[in-house]
């Protein structure tokens, strides 16, 4: 859990608005303009554009539409840091972000700087009627912003981390860096815990309603919307996630070579890449090793196992002759009972076995946000929970994470569940 | 609707073997040795190939272990015409199929007639008890081997029009076909009709159960099992497919021009590969053509549109303000309603938004079969109903279908729904 | 050497024509259509193909603009059956040949019969005045033709043996096949013969000249000509082929290992692919087999190695601390000492390190055939000699054929030379 | 023409080295280490990769095997930074080196410091007897090194301007860059210049003998020797380049659409990547613009034009129905008649005809380096000169510089010949 003291301590959006942005520069701590540069694949992004990216989200979908004393910045960044807003314009392309050695990391300091002052002004001006009109749309937008930052918070972690894979000399964060610890310990499994948590059959109440007008209350992502009804049969979801040792036992059993666990898909891609064990796993002399941010170290067999597919995650259910649990199955433990559980939200994210789709009923937000999250559901698969790199104050039970079945750079593990 | 007069007029297994299996003959009438040996695309296959793999099945799945006294044909032929079951051995690759000019057509007739002979031995043979025996597990395989042949009857024609759409000269099937009309002309869409008709919220049963025990009276793939309850919202379903009329008009609003309408990977693909139309449409001096198995003809508005990928049903339904239906929506309204809706089964399987996955309880028919349905439950999505390719008698409401949502060489149209 | 009596007992150009023409027909001998329609890479076309473009070659390049009374029999065949001359039009692309089921087999005979009767009477038709205006061109265009016919009768070969490689079963010629015993047994090596053969330094001519106006004298291509001086170092050049026991030496030596042998480009193919041997051949416990058109055999060791790339050529001749060849040097020994090496032209075809360039004062042949040598010279190295596929009247000293660096599937063998 | 002062004032190797070595790092004036770190392509290399690379150069192949005092800086640098050479062990795959953002900018200065301090101590110690013994051979891997930090200067500068050429706000080289103006200014052709300058038919020595004996005296690399006799027929060569404005020609004539100026190779390539100019030309608003390390630019007519692939410098010289030179003919001109010729080493490198191949009698330099240029002779073509971007000393009338034929980013410009 990287985080900071948000909600309690904090009684103005622009003291939020400060505490969120700083944020993404502590996580920086101890790097190099090299570091914040390089682009370790398509599906990853340069830290450096990160940081410029979330600046140019609140210029653009805030400052640019609602301040009309606002001065855009610089206009060559609307091609450069969109990201993916067709209704705002073309982007640069995803693959060839690296190659933006310039605007300087400086330059984007200053562009940081820039876009901070005139958010708060911005922000310190606004009077509760503005924040509220249009059913709280702007005080949505503003909430929505804030999220979107500090899920680039984690993306820098684990871009940063994918980068690192490719070093032989295993990088390390530096030692002056403000998360270095929790970033790298995971809590060990507990031998003495129940197992399993029963569930009956049943009608339950699935997400959030109407999350825009009670923003301020409780934000959500549309995606999370409408509140519905879901019918549930009977199940039980394991209380600990899978560790380390549970999966190096799978490994030895010849997981990786025996076919019958692998969805067709998986089977393929293990097959023609000679795929072992996880991504960042490495055997030396009959030892299984991972890299993380400490650098190459043994593997901790009583941490739970981590940057895991949906593919591995899959096979793993079925050698285990259990199962991946629905996002909605998740959902009704997470809110019900989450005290019987560990690791819900601060140690990995947990693959279910839902394809990302839309809620019943589902609208995107109105504007150029309603590219945020709908156009990106398919083939994807819903993850649920949290991890340690995961902003504390930017995760509830309802929400839904999603990423491709073979992505593997994220803080993703392995939460079983059973029908009974 | 290419069929049969099968299960009223046949009492017997032998009887309906033979039918079946002539068929998948009679659907290649006129076609040379080389229509039959080239392969369009990875996801296709020769048609010859398809003559011999559906013999393998019978031969894998029914002869050698159930006949004791079967001697397999060739033992090369596990390799060659095995598809995906990797519970029975490797497989030669998919892609190359196409390069297997032996063993010879001729040879694939004599292999088809060797196993045929044994099937009609051993069904002949075989009592009831055995039949009946292990809860049905015997005649269901042989129902099971029966769709299956019947699944890839249709193959050899989506194959074959997706590898004629690549000659110039715009191939046709022979006048003799026996289907040729049949496979050609869709019902048009009727003006008068009722637009669409509503369902009420509530729980409903999906799906069927125990479908081994229960073969002999209604056959049904594992994947249709068990059933279920689902809860749904209230909802519309259209009465009519979308025709080719109604496309024309996304097209000519620009449709494949903005991305507001497709989702993020569809948009990337219609980019990528400049798509401006379906794939077997053509537009020449500003009038559109279609590619079929008459021959290249002028796009007959009336029909259904056909030959679409779930992209491009998406974007529709987007531009229209609908969406498409759930699968457990499909299935609700074909078996309380059927008589409401216009090619439910005949005309064009139609997409819905459900990505291909488990039902609660799903468990994989056992033994080698298992490979059939559950290892594709990935990245696909649904398609209902059926088409004019599909044998009458293999289709059911709550029969799923499934395909990548780039595939564009099934019989695949339209038919959106909304909520109310 | 597959080959027909031609230049002596041939006293006419008609009688010439239906004996190479004759000879395309017989090579297929024994093939289905399915063998003559399957395409197995880019590389290499079906055969069903070559049949049809040779006969596209004589009729645009000699009846359409020559003959006023010519009708042409399909003008599709204009798109389907080009190769490669822009000059004519744009081409079917060539990977996809292999998808033209149509025309039919029969329908290209037809096309065969009707371009054949159409030369035929043309030919007899022409005048000695006609056939040798314009400096002999119209005589040198009919024997660009035959040689044309030619080359592709040894691709017929060459693809048809390659297609057959893909498959488990091990295909071979029908025992009718006119070549059978010709294409598949090679001349054994000798262990009694003189080793190398030296030349002196010095100027030599190199190519041919005008060959045009001497086409019925003695046929070249293009880029065989002008006639140049080359000045050489003294060499020595192998009186025999390297053996498949030398090769084995090679193997057996770690050649595959060890980069010091190779070109970088060729270490990079060899590493990524992981090659480990010739194309053709299989080793099987410990036992070295070869792909033949007589089906899967024992390496005959005392064979020339074939299908050789370029890449293995080269390796090879360092291991061996000799080198390959230049394309002159070879040309001086095989004009001036012939009868001292074994193997010349009716074995294998002979790298030689010269990338296949212009000869100085190099002037390609007006007209649309232009296009026939001269845009290949780039990044193709040349062959010398002939091979037991080659049509024994279609080669001579000067001929030089060229590959591309990697290409194997050609009947390329070694042979060595030294400086002195 | 990047140069320092070097042979003539320069009397000690120790100075040189310094001199040589301080040069690169002037090449990177006012850059970041963004800017440093970047990789556009696989075929470049991240400017910090140089800096290590060329640092491990003079580590690897003179004070590792040569200075029996000398204390590796870090072992894992032979796998980071050693570039091509198998002899000395693997490699880190190329196209990922600009994932390497540790060792840091400032540890790779550190590393250089470190080596350069060895190398003065080093240099500074040796006695004659030492430099000259076999046959000088390490005086000669000492120039060898010195030329090939050299090669690294110019290729610092092409990889830099790829690598910005891939930023839509063309960035600039900073205003302090030592070689700002030399970089950005070819100079104007002049229109009152002689055309051509004939040389008549005849024997021609080529290249140099000996090489490493005579290192102190005139460097050159193996790929140079051994001198040998060559026969010329008689030619014209062009006494200036070919001009911004000559393309200009070539394009607005249809250059770029018509196949019959294109090898077929090249002609693919282009109607593929639908190319219509050179690689750093745009066409904004119908004028031409190109970029340059002084940002984007109105194209100069009168500069020679630049970044030409040999595909391109090809096509131009059939349009002009002219050609290119042979490396041969080249040389010829510059050894006896530079006077005549503009341009000859100081503008840019100047495409030839010529494959890049071994001289008759080629051997490699012995030991390691051995695999410097000759692993390489295979699909490239030479080119002559040098550009704006060679150091001065670096070059002569021998050197071969060679890249593959569709390679734009090198300083490559078009002399044009005639055979007469």
């Amino acid at each position: 859990m990287i985080d900071i003291e948000l909600s309690q301590s904090v009684n103005s959006l622009v003291s939020q608005f400060k505490l969120i942005r700083q944020q993404s520069l502590n996580l920086c701590s101890g790097l190099s303009e090299a570091d914040m540069q390089a682009q370790s694949m398509s599906d990853a992004s340069p830290l450096k554009w990160h940081l410029a990216h979330t600046t140019w989200a609140f210029e653009s979908f805030l400052l640019k539409p609602l301040d009309k004393s606002y001065k855009q910045y610089n206009a060559d960044y609307d091609y450069l840091f969109n990201s993916y807003y067709n209704g705002i314009g073309k982007q640069y392309p995803r693959p060839m972000r690296g190659l933006l050695t310039r605007p300087s990391f400086d330059e984007i300091i200053n562009y940081r700087q820039y876009v901070d002052n005139a958010m708060c002004v911005w922000l310190d001006n606004l009077t509760t009627d503005q924040l509220t009109a249009n059913k709280n749309q702007i005080e949505y937008l503003i909430q929505l912003c804030f999220n979107h930052e500090q899920q680039h918070q984690e993306l820098i972690l684990t871009d940063l981390k994918h980068l690192f894979s490719f070093n032989p000399q295993s990088p390390s964060l530096s030692t002056k860096h403000p998360f270095k610890d929790q970033l790298t310990t995971l809590s060990n499994n507990e031998a003495a815990m129940e197992q399993s948590v029963s569930f009956s059959a049943g009608l339950y109440f699935i997400g959030q309603n109407e999350a825009p007008s009670q923003a301020g209350i409780g934000f959500c992502f549309d995606n999370e919307t409408p509140a519905h009804q879901y019918y549930l049969e009977s199940f039980k979801l394991d209380t600990q996630l899978v560790s380390n040792a549970d999966y190096v036992a799978f490994i030895e059993d010849g997981g990786y070579s025996k076919s019958e666990f692998w969805l067709s898909e998986a089977w393929q891609l293990i097959q023609s890449e000679n795929r072992q064990m996880p991504l960042y796993w490495r055997k030396i002399q009959h030892q299984f090793y991972e890299h993380s941010l400490l650098g190459l170290r043994k593997l901790p067999l009583a941490h739970p196992v981590s940057h895991i597919s949906y593919f591995e995650a899959n096979a793993y259910a079925n050698w285990k002759q259990k199962r991946l649990p629905t996002e909605q199955e998740w959902e009704v433990a997470a809110i019900t009972q989450p005290e019987q559980f560990r690791g819900l939200y601060n140690q990995l994210w947990q693959w279910t076995s839902s394809s990302y789709s839309a809620y019943p009923g589902f609208k995107p937000t109105q504007g150029v946000v309603s590219e945020y999250n709908g156009k990106f559901m398919l083939n994807q698969y819903v993850l649920r929970g949290g991890s340690i790199a995961t902003p504390q104050h930017h995760i509830r039970a309802t929400y839904r994470n999603f990423f491709a079945p073979s992505a593997q750079w994220q803080y993703s593990g392995i939460r079983l569940a059973e029908s009974i």
